[in-house]
């Protein structure tokens, strides 16, 4: 096939990025570690982290080289799947691997030279801080354009001609997602669980029980909390992200494959424009990093401009640049096409925007739930679980406006659907998700910084560096708290349009599978007695052929599991870090009591011991959630066929978002309003209102950093497992 | 119309049920009510409730004027309703408000007199207040068959002749389910508001603040908590289950009236089966009522022995009878029709049993939370919901194999889906929902005994009638919880079987709306062009006319919504409770400090300023989220069409069935791990423990009593609210 020069520039975009990241990366490696003690403490955390890691890692290496075997026998034997799926699968894997390893190696490595920049003063910290952040978000959007740009040319070199050698090709590609998807729920989950189980454990005892403040050394839990920052926030986000950013633009160039397959010459266009997008929006990620920086004697309002300057001109120019892009590649209906760009890239904003309202407590509805805690524990838990389902209206909406508007905006304002313009219009919707997430080379800096300046301050204080470093890197820490909404609002509406996108190209693996079938000598018949022909048939003939309308039981039975999913998948994992956090407290108990001088300072906790609580409790637990999340689908597709899986993805979907953002807002609500009581209101630290806003804050923390962030990827990988599986739902028809 | 004479046993077998109910009433009155304090306790509760009663209908009726006057307009004026609406929602609501009114009528009179009757022994005190809680079972049966008799009566006079008049009939009976809809969530939100708000109040003050126990007179607002549970859990029950009862058997009948619609002797059949079946489970209610008794010096387990008997009698025997029913009519397929009356039945069970599973602290989920508390509050926060997201999966694949279960037995065991067949299915789906509501005369009765006996308790601490008396109360009120397990299966079970039911209506009333608007000269052509014949086309060709398949961007932003929907309720009431909790707990304080003696028993407390607040912000509060539900399917509808709204019925079906099994299952858990550790475990009454499964029970007040159950509504009245403005969604399109 012949590959257009434009094509080109993903892989320099990729070696772009990864070389920035490599640069930023030494540059982070050359400044000062600190005292002796803050090289200790950081050297604690790595080493943990690491452990972590390597275990995390060989737990879900089995799995991985278990799946590829049932992959290859599906594949080779049965011949009910694509022969390239067990490769893909692999590197999908393999390379979100990677991705979380870098961005935590350089987060464990960055930590203390954060603490000790903010010796110096705060701009410095910033710049410390955040470009280790932005290793992390370069790593992330190199590794996954670097696996696009080969998987396509090694795939071109194999399909060649027709118009559905590209179909072929990207729906091929697709699947390489179901690794990464993999790969990053167990990352978030394990991870997610590993850090909170810490984070709780270490609260109930210390901040409680004990009295000391957060991150004291005497804490026997302080190590494995911030270690866990790392694995959950730092490898477990980096997971996520880059499975939404690779899920996002092979969905959309496997749409776009579908919708021009009549017109060779659109096609091709159509299936890079998503990749070209990425490429530009890394260039336009890295000025974007660039720009932020400070002059001396920044305030915390001049700290907060800097950031969102990087991130805004960065988003600013990626929408001037589609129009651009699109012109000049001369897609079919680009001015349309380029407004859709703009609408992920919008709905992100107003995501991030809503987040922020509602759990920051600069804003009412925080503050309500501060004020709660004048009558206690219970109402803040009420108020608190009342504001975050409020809060689910402008995500919800948002969205429903973003997809109707990206497919009004790709399909020339028509809504009607037929063959044709539904295609056209589901490209719109997965080239939306594209735009929300072609700066997630700056976003996720944004995002990662935040992991890194709270571990600063864990240093800091354990470092026991005095009081006006602390301050510094407090801040430091607040700044993460409030750029990381954007950043939740950017990851929790791209899984939401990926899902979308990733619904219509099931369809098409479907037809992928009904079609290598077919051409094996099996008929399918419809339920009118006539024989139905796979390579024919459009979308909508489909859609007919399996009844996948709202009045066929087997839908509204999907939709129920699906929505079910979602509420058992939280469950587990809330009872996980339950268990796993109890565990932990009776753990620091027991060192508090046995330990003799522990609580004064004079002997030193046995830290070794709640880090292995935590990596064991982690790796038990994450297993069974995370396998319910591959089992599932392919149950049901056995069982109720594609009706059933459509229904089932449809209702995890909405049912699964709206958790997300009620378990991730009420989260952020209650750690603010936390924050806020801490700063001196109704009472400040160790009043009981304090006491109140403090079991919010721990109820928060695994539904903010455990299950909330998991649903994301819960939904990506029903998808993604469904449509890996298609030749056997097929196979059961 | 030539009414069948099987008919009349509906028309009968309401008479039976509201007469048997005025003689379980007059027996009642007749008890003594006891000593001139319990006199004027019950007084005090009774004139609250009253008045309570009083001011909500005023509401309501306001709410009902303007709405009746809306569908008027709509009818007569732009002719895009039918003209039978307006009369047929005011019934709906008027027989739903009687309901509650008659129901708690009874029950604030029964709680003095069974506290009375339990001063000479457990089994008079049994016998009263099951009796009492009879009376609003059989009222809400009576009535409900009395207002479907009526109007079928009626109806069959006006329409006459052609299959397409059982259809209109059918059809516009359906709408009255609105009105009884409408009044049903004013009357759970309403009454939920009132009844937590004093609730927690009660409790967050005067349990652990001023350490005074349960019901205890010096507390300011133990009135309102009496009155709450009148208010809530009697009236807002028997509108909630009132609207279930008529709406599955509506809406089957409107199925049957579609699924039969060429065959005229067997349409009527099909129509007014599920009314004979309703019929016919009055008088097994009726006897499993008489069987509700037992020999002096019963224990605990024979109590619960003696209300199992009934309860199971009744639904054995009804399962046996619809075979015998169906024969006898020889409707078509009448075996397997039969078989899914018993799936129904079944399903109910299950759920019950499931409920009680994770519910009861006889079983090891409850009692982990009860044991988390010694972690403090936050964990059984934590453990609650995580068991209690854990708990939708038995209701969820129940109710899922209980759906594909029904339409198979209804439909010759053919999941394939084609016009006539489709239909048969569904009315398969309508008739389980029929089965498990048929013996609610019963199963009503044992959950309105619950806050009878729970009021009776009330009586008897406040009464101070000494502590033999208080421990049979105690023992009372405990059955009660045990049983009301199994009454909420049923509600939330039916809620769902119900709104499926009311899908399928909802397709009916947009035929019937488009052929009203066809005959006006209005023409429908579908998106390839061609003309579309509204009265040919069979469901499956709507179904691809609207495009309501899984593909369409319009009916995956319903589904959004629709999910979205029952999370923004659910916060809406919960913050409801919140504000309306907090300004109870700041008017207890307040009376403790300014009014001298009170904590001493020397003063008496102003109960009814606690009374007024909780009224005041339950009319206030109940207003909005209630109109949220009529808005949004109307929004909906006008915006996104047919499709849209489907999608929105869907999403919120699935979402909020899940979310409404959560959250009853968790505050239901809440509640008995605290009486777990009530009764002696982890450290007992006023330990660390207790206090923290006391913040559990709080949460999880409005959980199981506001939010949880309101949902069940919301999901029916989006359907209904769909269904009476299917017409003005046509004269959109």
């Amino acid at each position: 096939m012949n590959i257009p020069s434009a094509f080109w520039l993903v892989p320099v975009a990729s070696v772009a990025a990864l070389g920035m990241a490599w640069f930023f990366f030494r540059q982070m490696m050359h400044e000062e570690e600190g005292t002796p003690r803050m090289k200790e403490i950081a050297g604690h955390v790595r080493r943990g982290a690491m452990a972590y890691l390597k275990q995390q890692y060989k737990v879900v290496g089995a799995v991985f080289v278990i799946l590829a075997l049932v992959f290859a026998f599906m594949a080779y034997v049965l011949h009910v799947q694509n022969p390239w799926v067990p490769f893909a699968f692999l590197t999908g894997g393999l390379f979100s691997g990677l991705a979380g390893f870098f961005g935590m190696k350089t987060a464990t490595y960055a930590s203390a030279r954060t603490a000790n920049a903010a010796r110096q003063g705060l701009n410095k910290g910033l710049k410390i801080a955040f470009r280790s952040g932005a290793v992390m978000g370069l790593v992330v959007v190199g590794l996954g354009l670097l696996d696009i740009a080969i998987w396509f040319l090694v795939l071109s070199y194999f399909y060649n001609g027709d118009s559905m050698a590209l179909v072929t090709i990207t729906t091929t590609m697709l699947t390489f997602g179901m690794g990464a998807s993999t790969q990053a729920l167990f990352a978030r989950v394990g991870g997610g669980i590993y850090t909170k189980a810490a984070d709780v454990g270490a609260d109930l005892v210390g901040k409680v029980e004990a009295n000391i403040p957060e991150d004291d050394p005497r804490n026997p839990a302080t190590i494995a909390d911030n270690v866990g920052d790392n694995v959950g926030d730092v490898a477990g986000m980096g997971a996520d992200l880059y499975e939404s950013y690779c899920g996002s633009i092979l969905s959309t160039a496997a749409l776009g494959a579908t919708a021009f397959a009549l017109n060779g010459e659109m096609q091709l266009k159509a299936v890079i424009a998503p990749m070209i997008i990425a490429s530009v929006g890394i260039f336009l990620s890295l000025l974007g990093i660039f720009l932020v920086r400070t002059k001396e004697g920044a305030t915390m309002k001049d700290l907060l401009h800097s950031l969102g300057l990087g991130t805004n001109v960065s988003a600013i120019l990626i929408a001037i640049a589609s129009f651009i892009i699109l012109y000049m590649l001369q897609l079919d209906n680009w001015l349309g096409m380029s407004f859709s760009v703009v609408t992920g890239l919008l709905a992100g904003v107003i995501i991030g925007q809503g987040t922020e309202y509602y759990t920051s407590h600069t804003y009412k509805p925080t503050q309500s739930i501060a004020e709660s805690s004048q009558t206690g524990a219970a109402t803040v838990i009420i108020k608190g679980i009342g504001t975050g389902m409020i809060s689910t209206m402008i995500p919800v909406i948002t969205i429903s406006v973003a997809i109707i508007m990206s497919y009004l905006c790709a399909n020339h304002f028509d809504l009607s659907m037929n063959a044709e313009s539904i295609s056209k219009g589901l490209y719109g919707i997965g080239i939306a998700a594209v735009g929300m997430l072609s700066t997630l080379g700056i976003t996720l800096a944004t995002d990662a910084y935040g992991p890194i300046a709270d571990n600063a301050g864990g240093n800091a204080e354990m470092s026991e560096l005095g009081e006006e470093v602390r301050h510094r890197t407090d801040a430091l820490d607040a700044l993460g708290n409030t750029t990381a909404a954007t950043g939740k609002g950017f990851a929790i509406g791209s899984a939401a349009l990926t899902a979308l996108a990733l619904l219509a190209s099931y369809v098409e693996e479907i037809k992928i599978a009904m079609i290598r079938a077919a051409d094996e000598g099996k008929i399918f018949v419809d339920n009118l007695g006539e024989t139905f022909n796979p390579a024919t048939a459009n979308m909508i003939d489909y859609m007919n052929f399996f009844q996948v309308n709202l009045m066929n039981p087997k839908v509204l039975v999907g939709a129920f599991i699906g929505g079910m999913s979602a509420f058992l998948f939280c469950g587990l994992t809330m009872g996980a870090v339950g268990r796993a956090a109890q565990t932990m407290v009776e753990e620091v108990r027991r060192q508090f009591r046995e330990i003799k001088g522990i609580l004064e300072g004079k002997a030193t906790p046995d830290y070794g011991r709640c880090v292995e609580i935590s990596t064991r409790s982690a790796q038990r637990e994450m297993i069974f959630p995370s396998l319910l999340a591959i089992i599932i689908p392919i149950a049901v597709g056995i069982i109720l066929g594609v009706a059933g899986v459509m229904g089932l993805l449809v209702g995890g979907l909405t049912a699964g978002f709206t958790l997300a953002v009620f378990m991730a807002n009420a989260g952020g609500a209650w750690d603010n309003a936390k924050k806020m009581v801490e700063e001196g209101n109704f009472g400040g630290k160790g009043s009981d209102c304090h006491k109140a806003t403090i079991v919010g804050d721990t109820v928060g923390d695994p539904f903010k950093d455990t299950s909330g962030p998991s649903l994301n990827i819960l939904i990506k990988l029903m998808s993604m497992v469904s449509i890996v599986m298609a030749g056997l739902t097929i196979a059961f028809i």
